[in-house]
């Protein structure tokens, strides 16, 4: 008999990895190339082509590489990431700023683990990745669902403010962001960092910025994502090389988490003490080091960036509702019926794979991720076209 | 600020591997060859020596091997698993029976989050792995600790029978065990499976037995660790490639469960639910991989083996009170006085990095960790003759 906490999960398992299981059964049952899987963020561009060779290459020149080390990673690790952030963004971090860990996933729970009490809010702007509900569950915490703002998807600060209280002790936001691929300015994240200053005063307590970043490197059209670490003191960075380096199997990444924290040195401890209770005990070892060559690595965009394009324009051409997005490898459509889980079992029926933003706790849209193969867009296109048609 | 609960956590913080760093601290200043670090299972014996082409070969015929698959890991990897043990142990077992996980640490996590409700009671018996009273914490169960059994360290029966009432959801057994390396036979575990049958009728409800196995492998003089799914039905076998395979930092293991065990399907579910939202997706897709070749490779005994002699030879000369441990790679003696926290920190004036019985749950005792180089142990025995020359 399993836990009453785990009976609702598994009752409520992720709708998108079912749809996952579910693609699997539909491409054995209609051939692969007829069906339209655009329901998991699982990165089509292969991993950079020099991988195989420097992880051989690594094998071959360190003894020990797959031993214990420090819960918190590899020094050396740790320190090339930190200069690698200070280049990009004029920071001022070190190896003791960062924690590796088992991919952004294991990211956010280490430091949930650290900074929530039971029954301590949580702050998310919906649509969301719904994985954070889970992770903030994890320590007892409740999380506080900020609703939509279409058609920008950008925060809704004045929501934001009334509804941080006492029991507030961390807001997450994810940018580039999935599901609608928004990236948070300069504006929108001085504006964040300004009610947040305004509100530990105002409480007396300290609010922790935890920002979601597997998608960082992965923008379109000269975007650059802004560092929070500059706007903000009490801010945290979880990263995953699982998009960048089309990585997402091997659970690789890590925390930073900013210089100016409070209490940054019984932070960090912290961190490397969740590493271990919670069971990850330290990021795989093998890939960090082979992340800390890849640190600076052009990620290939082409993939995304022409995927993006070609459905974006059919979509609009169709009548959908739909921004552009800056980032990430998602479109995030206005459904064409108020009911996003019936509009995405119709859509089975023409072979596409689509996630409801009910998922993403957004009714009334659905999420495409196009981080596919060309041709699978390219021969989707029709299905959508039909799609339309059959709404009509 | 950090949690309450971390705040206790970080300052109890893991007494074995505040050693290792200390361990690592005392190499600088008396060189790495002056110092006797028995304080950490970090193997010491290579991984085999085929591991390297293996990987690179891995690499370059397999494609997409570094992205998603379904949270319980690749079906080929569980199910040639399945059938090896089927094979050592004469079992039924297919894929469905397997959840890969993040090292027997991880596999511990998810079997305690998927059974777990706050308050229940998981029973150990002294001494035990340290690391256990947080796993269970991580999810609001209770840690109960049946005292140790000295001299023999096999689990007290009767006091285990009257320990159980209507909160125990589960005991935790580790065999061959860490820090005692006893290895529970065919009669132990009849014993055990014959108390939970009728505890499990007496308070109508399933009681889980865990075993956690990282060390089913090390073992001497032609033992055989026998299989707890032969014995009981409500059975879980958390094991990792760690030691077997000397691969601690990459984090790859699994959890079986009993063909028998009641609402095995929902179980499973749950396990791969739990593997998911504690923030470990999946075990680590390469070394998946790499243990589905590895699942029948025979374990290089022969340095362990050696060290346990010379350490047991020269400790029993001593005067030493102590077993010769049938598995696992440590010794657990007597200390010369009932402080053992004392003891060890005398130790260390001899350059030897003890680990406190009281780490384990068992005052008056220590743990010598000798998955060490040859050479540590020999240069040590001296050591250990000026320790207890320091105490007379």
């Amino acid at each position: 008999m399993i836990s009453k906490k785990m009976q609702e999960l598994v009752a409520g398992s992720s709708v998108i990895r079912a749809m996952f299981e579910e693609g699997k059964l539909m491409a054995q049952k209609y051939g692969a190339e007829n069906v339209f899987d655009f329901s998991l963020g699982n990165p089509n561009t292969a991993p950079p082509n020099t991988l195989i060779e420097d992880i051989c290459d690594i094998l071959k020149n360190n003894q020990s590489i797959h031993g214990y080390m420090n819960n918190s990673g590899y020094e050396q690790t740790r320190e090339t990431i930190a200069q690698s952030i200070n280049c990009k963004d004029g920071l001022n971090l070190n190896f003791k700023n960062v924690c590796m860990c088992v991919g952004a996933a294991g990211g956010l729970n280490i430091i949930l683990k650290t900074i929530l009490n039971p029954l301590d809010e949580v702050i998310v702007f919906a649509p969301f990745f719904s994985e954070y509900k889970n992770y903030v569950d994890n320590f007892d915490g409740h999380l506080k669902i900020i609703p939509a703002n279409p058609p920008s998807f950008m925060p809704d600060l004045k929501a934001f403010e009334s509804a941080i209280n006492k029991n507030t002790k961390a807001i997450i936001i994810n940018t580039p962001n999935n599901p609608t691929g928004v990236v948070y300015d300069d504006d929108t994240l001085a504006g964040l960092a300004h009610i947040l200053n305004r509100k530990q005063q105002e409480f007396s307590q300290d609010i922790y910025l935890i920002s979601d970043e597997p998608y960082r490197e992965i923008v379109y059209d000269n975007i650059k994502v802004p560092s929070i670490l500059k706007f903000y003191d009490n801010s945290f960075i979880a990263y995953s090389y699982s998009k960048s380096l089309s990585l997402p199997g091997e659970r690789i990444g890590y925390v930073v988490a900013n210089s100016a924290m409070k209490d940054l040195d019984e932070i960090m401890s912290a961190l490397n003490v969740a590493n271990r209770i919670l069971g990850f005990v330290n990021a795989p070892s093998l890939f960090q080091k082979v992340v800390e060559r890849y640190v600076d690595a052009p990620v290939n965009l082409d993939l995304y960036k022409s995927n993006r394009d070609i459905l974006y324009k059919h979509l609009v051409s169709l009548g959908f509702e739909i921004n552009n997005p800056d980032g990430a490898f998602y479109l995030f459509p206005k459904s064409l019926i108020s009911d996003d889980v019936a509009f995405c079992n119709e859509a089975k029926k023409f072979n596409l794979l689509l996630v409801p933003g009910s998922a993403f706790g957004c009714k009334g849209y659905f999420r495409i991720a196009y981080c596919v193969s060309p041709s699978t867009v390219i021969n989707s296109l029709s299905s959508f076209t039909n799609l339309v048609a059959h709404f009509k």
